[in-house]
């Protein structure tokens, strides 16, 4: 019988053997991922992840997520859900804490609590375009992290530093993303049957 | 009786008070988001949103949000949630609709129906420390919307270039984010009572 080694509940057999196969085969490591937003009302936005690219292949997640956001009242809407900025900085607390938590996995290291308390300045003339020398964006997040498990505190620093320099959303924020956006024109379609 | 006068579901009376209040007021803009994420098991995190601070005070949400983000089967975890660079997407989809459905309002637009279509594409070698020269965040995203109201090309044209001039996230995307990550040391009082 093969003997299952699980740290921080990830199975490091498998773990490895992500690695051994995208080292073999490289095109495997291209990842895509979706997200389909409808507006419903005022701020009251909804996004659905269903499915996404990895692997050389589509691949569905077990259950289609919906996520509903909105804008509290004081931002003038109902408060249906968590606003905007409010999931980026999610996507950066999951992004920093999986980081960490893989990367102690991969030393070897077994987690008892990890827990990351998150706060972005934003100053709103920027979005309302009040004041051209205000961004829209945060100015600042402030990310602290608490640690617990049988390590130094030395090495505690050392899982902090690592999810940093690993954590695809911490790129994000901290470096540039190329965006495209572009409106879907009117298809041929419609048109022939409009004109 | 104050006649209201309702855009795209937004009381632009409310709108218009708002900004008055901020030019009258300008540190009435300056808000805090906040998250606070603790680890599950393996790549399952949850995230707590419950207040924030603007206006001069914390507010809270009217509920407070819990937000699980996990990975899939084939990135080594259980797929209880969004993964974390999916939470980012979604911060981005929302900013860029509620961004452009605002600003629409400000215009007098009333808006039918609104989509945005999200992918962004990203290389695992970064995240696992195989290659250097791939980033670890997206390297592109690409960004379709579909709108549809009483209006012409041109005017959407113009909203999809307004969303992304005024969306915070975009600019948290498209734009650095300085962040700082700490570790907390083990408080004092711990220290005394080991010492």
């Amino acid at each position: 019988m093969e003997q299952t080694n699980m740290v921080n509940g990830i199975n490091m057999n498998d773990f490895t053997g992500t690695i051994e196969a995208i080292k073999d085969q490289p095109v495997l490591a291209k990842f895509k991922f979706r997200a389909n937003n409808e507006w419903i009302n005022a701020g009251h936005t909804r996004t659905e992840i269903k499915d996404f690219y990895g692997t050389c292949e589509d691949i569905k997640h077990t259950n289609s997520f919906t996520l509903d956001a909105d804008e509290p009242p004081v931002l003038l809407s109902g408060d249906k859900g968590p606003n905007p900025v409010e999931y980026a900085l999610t996507g950066l607390a999951g992004c920093l804490m999986t980081s960490l938590v893989y990367h102690a996995a991969a030393k070897g290291i077994q987690l008892e609590e990890v827990e990351a308390i998150l706060e972005g300045d934003l100053d709103i003339h920027g979005l309302l375009g009040l004041d051209e020398s205000v961004r829209n964006g945060y100015e600042q997040v402030r990310v602290t992290f608490k640690v617990k498990g049988d390590m130094s505190e030395e090495m505690k620093e050392e899982l902090v530093q690592i999810a940093q320099s690993r954590s695809p959303v911490f790129d994000i924020f901290t470096n540039k993303v190329p965006v495209s956006v572009q409106l879907e024109k009117e298809s041929s379609v419609a048109s022939s049957i409009t004109g």
